[in-house]
Protein backbone atom coordinates (compact mmCIF):
# COMPACT_ATOMS: atom_id res chain seq x y z
CA UNK A 1 0.00 0.00 0.00
CA UNK A 2 2.84 2.36 0.46
CA UNK A 3 4.61 1.35 -2.60
CA UNK A 4 1.39 1.84 -4.46
CA UNK A 5 0.76 5.27 -3.35
CA UNK A 6 3.85 6.55 -4.73
CA UNK A 7 6.12 7.27 -1.38
CA UNK A 8 9.44 5.74 -1.26
CA UNK A 9 10.54 2.64 1.00
CA UNK A 10 13.65 1.81 2.58
CA UNK A 11 13.43 -1.45 5.03
CA UNK A 12 15.96 -0.33 7.92
CA UNK A 13 16.98 -3.01 10.17
CA UNK A 14 19.76 -4.21 13.02
CA UNK A 15 19.45 -7.60 11.80
CA UNK A 16 22.96 -9.34 12.52
CA UNK A 17 22.16 -12.76 12.75
CA UNK A 18 21.71 -13.54 8.96
CA UNK A 19 22.47 -11.79 5.11
CA UNK A 20 20.26 -9.37 3.97
CA UNK A 21 19.30 -12.15 1.39
CA UNK A 22 18.22 -14.53 4.10
CA UNK A 23 16.40 -11.92 5.75
CA UNK A 24 14.60 -10.78 2.63
CA UNK A 25 13.39 -14.33 1.84
CA UNK A 26 12.14 -14.43 5.61
CA UNK A 27 9.99 -11.35 4.94
CA UNK A 28 8.90 -12.47 1.49
CA UNK A 29 7.95 -15.37 3.29
CA UNK A 30 5.08 -13.45 5.36
CA UNK A 31 3.91 -11.58 2.55
CA UNK A 32 6.04 -8.48 2.07
CA UNK A 33 7.11 -6.85 -1.05
CA UNK A 34 10.64 -6.64 -0.37
CA UNK A 35 14.02 -7.05 -2.41
CA UNK A 36 17.71 -6.82 -1.36
CA UNK A 37 18.34 -3.38 -2.79
CA UNK A 38 15.62 -1.58 -0.65
CA UNK A 39 17.16 -2.97 2.86
CA UNK A 40 19.69 -0.94 5.05
CA UNK A 41 21.36 -2.97 7.29
CA UNK A 42 23.87 -3.20 9.57
CA UNK A 43 27.02 -5.13 7.21
CA UNK A 44 26.83 -3.15 4.11
CA UNK A 45 27.07 -0.13 6.00
CA UNK A 46 29.93 -1.40 8.19
CA UNK A 47 31.95 -2.92 4.85
CA UNK A 48 31.97 0.38 3.59
CA UNK A 49 33.65 1.79 6.55
CA UNK A 50 36.18 -1.18 5.96
CA UNK A 51 36.95 -0.09 2.40
CA UNK A 52 37.08 3.20 3.01
CA UNK A 53 39.67 3.23 5.75
CA UNK A 54 41.30 0.43 4.79
CA UNK A 55 40.48 -1.64 7.96
CA UNK A 56 40.88 -5.27 8.05
CA UNK A 57 38.48 -7.19 10.36
CA UNK A 58 38.62 -9.73 13.17
CA UNK A 59 35.10 -10.77 12.99
CA UNK A 60 32.85 -11.85 16.32
CA UNK A 61 29.42 -12.34 14.50
CA UNK A 62 27.25 -14.92 13.97
CA UNK A 63 27.94 -17.55 11.05
CA UNK A 64 25.36 -16.42 8.82
CA UNK A 65 26.63 -13.14 8.48
CA UNK A 66 29.76 -14.01 7.68
CA UNK A 67 29.16 -14.30 3.89
CA UNK A 68 28.44 -10.34 4.08
CA UNK A 69 32.01 -9.65 4.39
CA UNK A 70 33.35 -12.22 1.74
CA UNK A 71 34.66 -9.91 -0.44
CA UNK A 72 36.49 -7.82 2.52
CA UNK A 73 40.50 -8.96 3.22
CA UNK A 74 40.85 -10.28 6.86
CA UNK A 75 44.12 -10.89 7.01
CA UNK A 76 46.10 -9.61 9.92
CA UNK A 77 43.40 -7.85 11.34
CA UNK A 78 43.81 -4.03 12.64
CA UNK A 79 39.94 -3.78 13.95
CA UNK A 80 37.48 -5.88 15.28
CA UNK A 81 33.63 -6.20 14.35
CA UNK A 82 31.19 -7.20 16.33
CA UNK A 83 27.90 -8.07 15.93
CA UNK A 84 24.74 -10.43 17.49
CA UNK A 85 27.07 -13.33 17.76
CA UNK A 86 24.61 -15.57 19.92
CA UNK A 87 26.39 -18.95 20.64
CA UNK A 88 29.43 -17.61 18.98
CA UNK A 89 30.15 -15.60 21.95
CA UNK A 90 32.20 -18.46 23.83
CA UNK A 91 34.38 -17.22 26.52
CA UNK A 92 37.43 -18.51 24.07
CA UNK A 93 35.99 -16.37 21.50
CA UNK A 94 35.50 -13.24 23.32
CA UNK A 95 39.09 -13.13 24.79
CA UNK A 96 40.04 -13.96 21.49
CA UNK A 97 38.18 -10.60 19.73
CA UNK A 98 39.95 -8.90 23.36
CA UNK A 99 42.95 -9.87 22.63
CA UNK A 100 43.48 -8.76 18.98
CA UNK A 101 41.95 -5.17 19.93
CA UNK A 102 44.43 -4.69 22.82
CA UNK A 103 47.55 -5.87 20.80
CA UNK A 104 46.43 -2.71 18.83
CA UNK A 105 48.34 0.48 19.31
CA UNK A 106 44.62 2.30 19.23
CA UNK A 107 42.29 -0.26 19.51
CA UNK A 108 39.50 -0.09 16.57
CA UNK A 109 35.91 -1.70 17.58
CA UNK A 110 33.37 -1.31 15.24
CA UNK A 111 29.71 -2.70 16.45
CA UNK A 112 26.63 -4.07 14.16
CA UNK A 113 24.00 -2.07 16.52
CA UNK A 114 24.07 -1.66 20.71
CA UNK A 115 20.77 -3.14 21.58
CA UNK A 116 20.88 -4.23 25.21
CA UNK A 117 18.64 -7.37 24.80
CA UNK A 118 16.07 -8.59 22.51
CA UNK A 119 13.69 -11.57 23.20
CA UNK A 120 13.34 -15.30 21.09
CA UNK A 121 11.11 -17.85 21.71
CA UNK A 122 13.13 -19.38 24.40
CA UNK A 123 13.42 -16.33 26.49
CA UNK A 124 15.54 -12.67 26.32
CA UNK A 125 18.71 -12.76 25.08
CA UNK A 126 21.93 -10.24 25.61
CA UNK A 127 22.41 -8.28 22.28
CA UNK A 128 25.66 -6.74 20.71
CA UNK A 129 25.69 -3.85 22.95
CA UNK A 130 26.02 -6.02 26.08
CA UNK A 131 29.29 -7.24 24.85
CA UNK A 132 30.66 -4.08 23.01
CA UNK A 133 30.18 -2.44 26.38
CA UNK A 134 32.60 -5.35 27.91
CA UNK A 135 35.36 -5.18 25.46
CA UNK A 136 34.61 -0.87 25.41
CA UNK A 137 35.44 -1.85 29.54
CA UNK A 138 38.26 -3.87 29.19
CA UNK A 139 40.29 -2.21 26.41
CA UNK A 140 39.24 1.59 27.26
CA UNK A 141 37.60 2.10 23.73
CA UNK A 142 34.74 3.66 22.43
CA UNK A 143 33.25 1.43 19.68
CA UNK A 144 31.95 3.31 16.75
CA UNK A 145 28.21 1.87 16.34
CA UNK A 146 27.08 1.08 12.96
CA UNK A 147 22.69 0.64 12.74
CA UNK A 148 20.34 2.06 13.86
CA UNK A 149 20.06 4.33 16.14
CA UNK A 150 23.64 6.16 14.71
CA UNK A 151 22.57 8.61 12.74
CA UNK A 152 25.10 7.69 10.11
CA UNK A 153 23.09 4.90 9.67
CA UNK A 154 19.55 6.58 8.85
CA UNK A 155 21.28 9.07 6.62
CA UNK A 156 22.41 6.69 4.17
CA UNK A 157 18.84 5.11 4.13
CA UNK A 158 17.52 8.77 3.09
CA UNK A 159 20.52 9.23 0.80
CA UNK A 160 19.74 6.23 -0.43
CA UNK A 161 15.97 7.14 -1.10
CA UNK A 162 17.10 10.72 -2.41
CA UNK A 163 14.67 12.31 0.57
CA UNK A 164 15.09 14.81 3.17
CA UNK A 165 14.49 13.96 7.04
CA UNK A 166 12.05 16.42 7.49
CA UNK A 167 10.12 14.59 4.33
CA UNK A 168 10.53 10.86 5.88
CA UNK A 169 9.31 9.22 8.41
CA UNK A 170 10.16 5.78 10.39
CA UNK A 171 7.86 3.24 11.66
CA UNK A 172 9.12 1.37 14.43
CA UNK A 173 8.69 -0.91 17.74
CA UNK A 174 12.05 0.35 19.53
CA UNK A 175 11.53 3.63 21.22
CA UNK A 176 15.21 4.08 21.09
CA UNK A 177 16.79 2.65 18.54
CA UNK A 178 14.20 3.37 15.59
CA UNK A 179 11.99 6.39 17.55
CA UNK A 180 14.76 8.07 19.17
CA UNK A 181 17.34 7.39 16.39
CA UNK A 182 15.28 8.52 13.14
CA UNK A 183 14.20 12.09 15.65
CA UNK A 184 17.74 13.14 16.26
CA UNK A 185 17.97 12.47 12.49
CA UNK A 186 15.03 15.27 11.88
CA UNK A 187 12.74 12.57 10.81
CA UNK A 188 9.41 12.02 12.64
CA UNK A 189 8.61 9.15 14.29
CA UNK A 190 5.81 6.19 14.34
CA UNK A 191 6.24 3.67 17.26
CA UNK A 192 4.29 0.66 16.64
CA UNK A 193 2.23 -1.07 19.86
CA UNK A 194 3.43 -4.57 18.90
CA UNK A 195 6.80 -6.61 18.91
CA UNK A 196 9.50 -5.26 21.03
CA UNK A 197 7.23 -2.82 21.97
CA UNK A 198 6.54 -2.27 26.19
CA UNK A 199 3.92 -0.15 28.02
CA UNK A 200 6.83 1.81 30.42
CA UNK A 201 8.20 3.18 26.79
CA UNK A 202 4.85 5.74 26.72
CA UNK A 203 7.06 6.80 29.90
CA UNK A 204 10.38 7.27 28.66
CA UNK A 205 12.65 9.89 29.99
CA UNK A 206 14.11 11.29 26.54
CA UNK A 207 12.04 10.10 23.74
CA UNK A 208 8.81 10.18 22.93
CA UNK A 209 7.22 9.37 19.01
CA UNK A 210 5.29 11.71 16.99
CA UNK A 211 2.36 9.50 17.46
CA UNK A 212 1.85 5.75 18.51
CA UNK A 213 0.05 3.29 16.30
CA UNK A 214 -1.46 -0.23 16.86
CA UNK A 215 0.43 -1.93 14.38
CA UNK A 216 2.05 -1.71 11.15
CA UNK A 217 -1.15 -1.89 9.67
CA UNK A 218 -2.38 1.21 11.18
CA UNK A 219 1.10 2.99 10.66
CA UNK A 220 0.49 2.83 7.17
CA UNK A 221 -3.69 3.65 7.47
CA UNK A 222 -2.09 7.18 9.62
CA UNK A 223 0.60 7.93 6.80
CA UNK A 224 -1.62 7.35 3.90
CA UNK A 225 -4.49 9.56 5.25
CA UNK A 226 -1.91 12.34 5.70
CA UNK A 227 -0.66 12.27 2.34
CA UNK B 1 60.28 -10.67 58.24
CA UNK B 2 56.93 -8.16 58.55
CA UNK B 3 55.77 -10.38 61.29
CA UNK B 4 58.74 -11.11 63.23
CA UNK B 5 59.09 -7.21 63.68
CA UNK B 6 55.70 -7.00 65.18
CA UNK B 7 53.82 -5.19 62.68
CA UNK B 8 50.44 -6.32 61.97
CA UNK B 9 50.05 -8.17 58.47
CA UNK B 10 46.92 -9.01 56.63
CA UNK B 11 46.74 -10.52 52.50
CA UNK B 12 43.92 -8.59 50.60
CA UNK B 13 43.15 -10.20 47.75
CA UNK B 14 40.48 -9.80 44.67
CA UNK B 15 41.34 -13.88 44.22
CA UNK B 16 37.56 -15.35 43.30
CA UNK B 17 38.34 -18.61 41.11
CA UNK B 18 39.24 -20.34 44.51
CA UNK B 19 38.44 -20.91 47.92
CA UNK B 20 40.82 -19.21 50.74
CA UNK B 21 41.44 -22.52 51.73
CA UNK B 22 42.89 -23.27 48.50
CA UNK B 23 44.53 -19.58 47.76
CA UNK B 24 46.33 -19.71 51.19
CA UNK B 25 47.65 -23.68 50.04
CA UNK B 26 48.73 -22.15 47.15
CA UNK B 27 51.09 -19.32 48.90
CA UNK B 28 52.24 -21.70 51.69
CA UNK B 29 53.42 -24.06 48.74
CA UNK B 30 55.35 -20.62 47.86
CA UNK B 31 56.90 -20.73 51.30
CA UNK B 32 54.50 -17.78 52.46
CA UNK B 33 53.65 -17.37 56.41
CA UNK B 34 49.98 -17.19 56.06
CA UNK B 35 46.64 -18.75 57.11
CA UNK B 36 43.12 -18.02 55.88
CA UNK B 37 42.33 -15.77 58.81
CA UNK B 38 44.67 -13.97 57.79
CA UNK B 39 43.18 -13.11 54.11
CA UNK B 40 40.51 -10.51 53.26
CA UNK B 41 38.96 -11.86 50.06
CA UNK B 42 35.85 -10.64 47.98
CA UNK B 43 33.43 -13.38 48.39
CA UNK B 44 33.14 -13.35 52.38
CA UNK B 45 33.12 -9.89 52.06
CA UNK B 46 30.09 -10.64 49.88
CA UNK B 47 28.64 -13.15 52.03
CA UNK B 48 28.48 -10.80 54.97
CA UNK B 49 26.55 -8.37 52.30
CA UNK B 50 24.02 -10.98 51.36
CA UNK B 51 23.21 -12.01 54.82
CA UNK B 52 22.22 -8.18 56.23
CA UNK B 53 20.75 -7.58 53.63
CA UNK B 54 18.88 -11.24 53.50
CA UNK B 55 19.73 -11.48 49.82
CA UNK B 56 19.69 -14.47 47.90
CA UNK B 57 22.03 -14.80 45.11
CA UNK B 58 22.09 -16.36 41.89
CA UNK B 59 25.84 -17.28 41.61
CA UNK B 60 28.11 -16.77 37.98
CA UNK B 61 31.25 -17.93 39.90
CA UNK B 62 33.68 -19.96 39.05
CA UNK B 63 33.28 -23.45 40.14
CA UNK B 64 36.01 -23.30 43.15
CA UNK B 65 34.61 -20.69 44.15
CA UNK B 66 30.91 -22.26 45.11
CA UNK B 67 32.28 -23.66 48.23
CA UNK B 68 32.61 -20.22 50.32
CA UNK B 69 28.71 -19.61 49.33
CA UNK B 70 27.84 -23.12 50.99
CA UNK B 71 25.63 -21.46 53.92
CA UNK B 72 23.89 -18.68 52.03
CA UNK B 73 20.33 -19.32 50.62
CA UNK B 74 20.23 -19.21 47.16
CA UNK B 75 16.53 -20.57 46.51
CA UNK B 76 14.33 -18.27 44.62
CA UNK B 77 17.02 -15.84 44.09
CA UNK B 78 16.72 -11.91 44.81
CA UNK B 79 20.00 -10.96 43.28
CA UNK B 80 23.68 -11.67 40.98
CA UNK B 81 26.44 -12.33 42.35
CA UNK B 82 29.69 -12.35 39.68
CA UNK B 83 33.01 -13.32 39.77
CA UNK B 84 35.65 -14.47 37.46
CA UNK B 85 34.12 -17.11 36.13
CA UNK B 86 36.35 -18.30 33.88
CA UNK B 87 35.22 -20.89 31.62
CA UNK B 88 31.45 -20.23 33.15
CA UNK B 89 31.23 -17.77 31.23
CA UNK B 90 29.31 -19.21 28.53
CA UNK B 91 26.67 -17.46 26.15
CA UNK B 92 24.16 -19.64 28.27
CA UNK B 93 24.87 -18.78 31.77
CA UNK B 94 25.46 -15.14 30.71
CA UNK B 95 21.67 -14.74 29.21
CA UNK B 96 20.54 -17.18 32.34
CA UNK B 97 22.36 -14.35 35.17
CA UNK B 98 20.32 -11.56 32.92
CA UNK B 99 17.06 -12.92 33.03
CA UNK B 100 17.41 -13.14 36.23
CA UNK B 101 18.45 -9.74 36.64
CA UNK B 102 15.73 -7.92 34.08
CA UNK B 103 13.06 -10.23 35.76
CA UNK B 104 13.33 -8.43 39.55
CA UNK B 105 11.68 -4.94 39.81
CA UNK B 106 14.83 -3.50 41.04
CA UNK B 107 17.73 -5.52 39.83
CA UNK B 108 20.44 -6.39 42.70
CA UNK B 109 23.86 -7.06 41.02
CA UNK B 110 26.80 -7.92 42.98
CA UNK B 111 30.23 -8.14 41.56
CA UNK B 112 33.50 -9.43 43.30
CA UNK B 113 36.12 -6.82 41.92
CA UNK B 114 36.24 -4.83 38.67
CA UNK B 115 39.41 -5.92 37.03
CA UNK B 116 39.69 -5.56 32.99
CA UNK B 117 41.73 -8.55 32.20
CA UNK B 118 44.76 -10.68 33.99
CA UNK B 119 47.13 -12.84 32.43
CA UNK B 120 47.36 -16.22 31.99
CA UNK B 121 50.06 -18.61 30.76
CA UNK B 122 48.12 -19.40 27.57
CA UNK B 123 47.62 -15.51 27.10
CA UNK B 124 45.11 -12.41 28.44
CA UNK B 125 41.75 -12.86 29.38
CA UNK B 126 38.77 -10.46 30.25
CA UNK B 127 38.42 -10.65 34.28
CA UNK B 128 34.99 -10.03 35.87
CA UNK B 129 35.15 -6.23 35.13
CA UNK B 130 33.99 -6.74 31.67
CA UNK B 131 31.20 -8.90 32.13
CA UNK B 132 29.76 -6.98 34.85
CA UNK B 133 29.62 -3.94 32.54
CA UNK B 134 27.53 -6.33 30.17
CA UNK B 135 25.25 -7.14 32.44
CA UNK B 136 24.96 -3.18 33.93
CA UNK B 137 24.27 -2.14 30.29
CA UNK B 138 21.78 -4.96 29.77
CA UNK B 139 19.50 -4.18 33.00
CA UNK B 140 20.67 -0.68 32.70
CA UNK B 141 21.78 -1.56 36.49
CA UNK B 142 24.86 -0.13 38.74
CA UNK B 143 26.60 -3.14 40.42
CA UNK B 144 28.12 -2.95 43.83
CA UNK B 145 31.40 -3.95 43.73
CA UNK B 146 32.85 -5.66 46.28
CA UNK B 147 36.64 -6.57 46.40
CA UNK B 148 39.82 -4.25 45.77
CA UNK B 149 39.51 -1.31 45.15
CA UNK B 150 36.09 -0.81 47.08
CA UNK B 151 36.65 1.75 50.24
CA UNK B 152 34.99 -0.57 52.02
CA UNK B 153 37.29 -3.98 51.70
CA UNK B 154 40.40 -2.04 52.49
CA UNK B 155 38.36 -0.93 55.56
CA UNK B 156 37.30 -3.94 56.59
CA UNK B 157 40.89 -5.25 56.21
CA UNK B 158 41.92 -2.44 59.25
CA UNK B 159 38.93 -3.23 61.01
CA UNK B 160 40.36 -6.61 61.31
CA UNK B 161 43.75 -5.72 62.24
CA UNK B 162 42.67 -2.83 64.48
CA UNK B 163 45.01 -0.03 62.67
CA UNK B 164 43.83 2.92 61.21
CA UNK B 165 44.23 3.55 57.69
CA UNK B 166 47.48 6.45 58.52
CA UNK B 167 49.17 3.82 60.23
CA UNK B 168 48.81 0.74 57.62
CA UNK B 169 50.88 0.70 54.06
CA UNK B 170 49.63 -1.23 51.60
CA UNK B 171 51.60 -3.21 49.43
CA UNK B 172 50.48 -3.97 45.48
CA UNK B 173 51.29 -4.69 41.58
CA UNK B 174 47.88 -2.92 40.58
CA UNK B 175 48.34 0.44 40.14
CA UNK B 176 44.40 0.97 40.67
CA UNK B 177 42.62 -1.79 42.50
CA UNK B 178 45.80 -1.72 44.70
CA UNK B 179 47.43 1.98 45.26
CA UNK B 180 43.99 4.20 44.60
CA UNK B 181 42.07 1.36 45.99
CA UNK B 182 44.39 2.19 49.44
CA UNK B 183 45.05 6.01 48.95
CA UNK B 184 41.53 6.78 48.59
CA UNK B 185 41.05 4.92 52.17
CA UNK B 186 43.59 6.89 53.66
CA UNK B 187 46.38 4.41 53.79
CA UNK B 188 49.57 4.76 51.58
CA UNK B 189 50.53 2.59 49.12
CA UNK B 190 54.38 0.60 47.69
CA UNK B 191 53.92 -0.46 43.74
CA UNK B 192 56.03 -3.49 43.53
CA UNK B 193 57.63 -3.43 39.93
CA UNK B 194 56.61 -7.08 39.39
CA UNK B 195 53.58 -8.93 38.23
CA UNK B 196 50.95 -6.96 37.00
CA UNK B 197 52.92 -3.48 36.83
CA UNK B 198 53.74 -2.06 33.52
CA UNK B 199 56.18 0.82 33.28
CA UNK B 200 53.41 3.17 31.91
CA UNK B 201 51.79 2.90 35.35
CA UNK B 202 54.33 5.13 36.11
CA UNK B 203 52.29 7.95 34.06
CA UNK B 204 48.78 7.03 35.55
CA UNK B 205 47.25 10.15 35.07
CA UNK B 206 45.15 9.81 38.31
CA UNK B 207 47.10 7.00 40.95
CA UNK B 208 51.00 7.97 42.22
CA UNK B 209 51.97 5.55 44.76
CA UNK B 210 53.97 6.76 47.97
CA UNK B 211 57.21 5.01 46.35
CA UNK B 212 58.18 2.39 44.23
CA UNK B 213 60.00 -0.77 44.93
CA UNK B 214 61.67 -4.06 42.73
CA UNK B 215 59.68 -5.92 44.37
CA UNK B 216 58.14 -7.51 47.36
CA UNK B 217 61.07 -8.27 49.49
CA UNK B 218 62.66 -4.43 48.87
CA UNK B 219 58.94 -3.60 50.27
CA UNK B 220 59.99 -4.99 52.97
CA UNK B 221 63.24 -3.57 53.49
CA UNK B 222 61.53 -0.18 52.94
CA UNK B 223 59.19 -0.63 55.18
CA UNK B 224 61.38 -2.10 58.43
CA UNK B 225 64.26 0.56 57.62
CA UNK B 226 61.26 3.38 58.17
CA UNK B 227 60.02 1.26 61.87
Amino acid sequence: RIKASGLKLRFCTNETQATRENFVKKLQGMGFDISVAEVTAPAPAACRILKERSLRPHLLVHNDLVPEFAEIDKANPNCVVIGDAAENFTYANLNEAFRVLIGMEKPVLISLGRGRYYKETDGLKLDVGAYMKALEYACDVQAEVVGKPAKMFFESALAEMGVPPEQAIMIGDDIVNDVGGAQRCGMRALQVRTGKYRPCDENHPHVKPDAYVKDLAEAVDVILQHL
